[in-house]
C-alpha cells in the first residue's frame, strides 16, 4: 500500500523550462497529478504513462471544480493512487490557494510537500526587461492580488500608490480601470506601466505606457486576462531599452 | 569567433535543485561561470569542463570585488570566451543588482538574457510552512530590502506596518532592533515574525516568534545573516503546525 501524499508544484509562468529541477521530478515520479489552467500542458509528457491527469482549472465551456471539490479530489487521489502532484502556474503559495489545500488535506493525515515555482510577478517583468527592484528606481516590490476574496479592489493599493514600491497586480485587468482611478487621485498619471499576458510563452502580449495612457493601449494591444500589471519607475527601464 | 553574451541565471535559495530547467542548461553550455556567495557550488557541477569558474562574491577573508569591477570582468570574459553566465542566488533581479550588470554589458554591444530563479522571499518561507499568501490572513505580500543605496532602514517599511501585506525583508538581520522599534511605535507588538537563515539547505535555522520575543529567540537560536524576517499573519499559521 502506497503512502498518500501532497505535493504542491509551481509549474512557474509558462515556458516549460522555467520550471525546477526539483518540480519536474516530482512530475516524473506522481502517481496522479492535479493540474490548474495556467499550467503549460508540455509538462504533463514527463508524467508516468498511464497515470491520472486532471485538469481541475478553470477554462470557458469546460465544468469548473470548487475548491471545495479540488480539496476531496486531492484526498481521494492520494488515498488511491499515492503521490499525489497538485501542478499550479507560478508559485502554489502566490495567490494560488496551496496551503488552502494542505490545510484540508492534513486532516485526513496526509503528508504534504511544497515545490516553489518562478512567480510571474517576478520572472515575467524580467524577461520583459522590467527588473521587479533596481538601485536608484525602487529597493521595494509590493505583489497585490486585485481579486480578493471579498471580490474588492484591495485597500492595499492605496498604501501602495504612496510608497517607492514597485508595485505588481495579479489578476487585475478587468480592475485596471479602477487602479488607474486610484493613481490618478494621488497623483500618479505619469507613473510608468506595463501589461503583460502570457508572458514567457510565444504567444505573450504587452503595452507599456504610463497610468493616463495605458487604458487606450491594452484596448489597442487587445489585451485580455489573465495579465500582469506592474507600475513604477522600473517600468521606464525596459521602455527605454526595447518599446 | 563566439557571440559575446552574458546570461543572467537565478540559481534560486541554496538547494541545488531549486534552479530551472532553463538555468541548468545554461550552466551547462556556459563558456565562463562568474558567481556570488549564496551560489551553491554544487551547480558549478554542472559546467563543462575546464571552463573558468570564478568566485566573484563577498566572503570572510576573501578579497571582494566591488560591482564595477564584476562588470569589467563580465566584459572581459564575455569578450574572450562567448557566453558568460552570471549566477546569482535567489533571482538576479530581487537586490541582484543584475540590471545594472545588463545596463553596463551592454554599452558594449554584448547580448543579455534574463533567467529567473526562485526567489528566497516567496520560495524560503514556503518550505518553512509560511504561505507569502493566505486567504483571510493576507492578501498581498511586501519584499523590502534593509540594506539600501544609501545604508539607511527603507522608508516603505514604515508604510508597511499599516498595510495587510506579508511583510518580507531582505538583508535585515543586523537592522532587526530598528525593524522590531518600527512595529512597536506602530502597535504592532505582538505581529508574528519568523526570521530564517540559510533556508533550504540542510543546515538552515530559525526562529519563530512575535515581534516582542523575536530578538531574544534570534540571540538564544544563533542565528546570523544573510537571513529572511517576514512578518505578518501568515507566519502564525506555520507556526500552529510545527513549532
Amino acid at each position: 500500500m502506497k503512502k498518500s501524499k501532497l505535493i504542491l508544484v509551481g509549474a512557474g509562468p509558462g515556458n516549460p523550462e522555467l520550471i525546477t529541477i526539483k518540480g519536474l521530478k516530482a512530475i516524473q515520479q506522481a502517481d496522479a497529478i492535479l493540474y490548474d489552467a495556467l499550467v503549460n500542458e508540455e509538462l504533463l509528457k514527463h508524467a508516468p504513462e498511464g497515470i491520472p491527469l486532471v485538469f481541475v482549472g478553470k477554462r470557458k465551456g469546460v465544468h469548473s471544480f470548487t475548491q471545495e471539490q479540488i480539496n476531496e479530489l486531492i484526498v481521494e487521489y492520494a488515498k488511491k493512487h499515492g503521490n499525489v502532484v497538485r501542478l499550479k502556474g507560478g508559485d502554489p503559495f502566490v495567490f494560488g490557494r496551496g496551503f488552502e489545500e494542505i490545510e484540508y488535506v492534513q486532516q485526513f493525515n496526509i503528508e504534504t510537500e511544497y515545490i516553489p515555482g518562478i512567480s510571474s510577478a517576478i520572472g515575467v517583468l524580467g524577461l520583459h526587461n522590467i527588473p521587479v527592484t533596481h538601485r536608484g528606481s525602487s529597493e521595494s516590490f509590493w505583489v497585490i492580488t486585485a481579486t480578493t476574496s471579498n471580490k474588492e479592489l484591495s485597500e492595499d493599493i492605496k498604501l501602495a500608490v504612496r510608497s517607492s514600491a514597485t508595485v505588481v497586480i495579479l489578476m487585475g485587468l478587468t480592475k485596471l480601470q479602477e487602479i488607474v482611478n486610484i493613481y490618478i487621485e494621488n497623483g500618479g498619471y505619469n507613473k510608468p506601466v506595463a501589461v503583460i499576458q502570457k508572458g514567457s510563452l510565444p504567444n505573450e502580449n504587452s503595452a507599456v505606457g504610463t497610468i493616463d495612457t495605458i487604458i487606450e493601449l491594452v484596448h489597442k494591444k487587445q489585451i485580455s486576462p489573465p495579465a500582469i500589471i506592474v507600475i513604477g519607475d522600473v517600468v521606464a527601464l525596459a521602455k527605454s531599452k526595447n518599446c
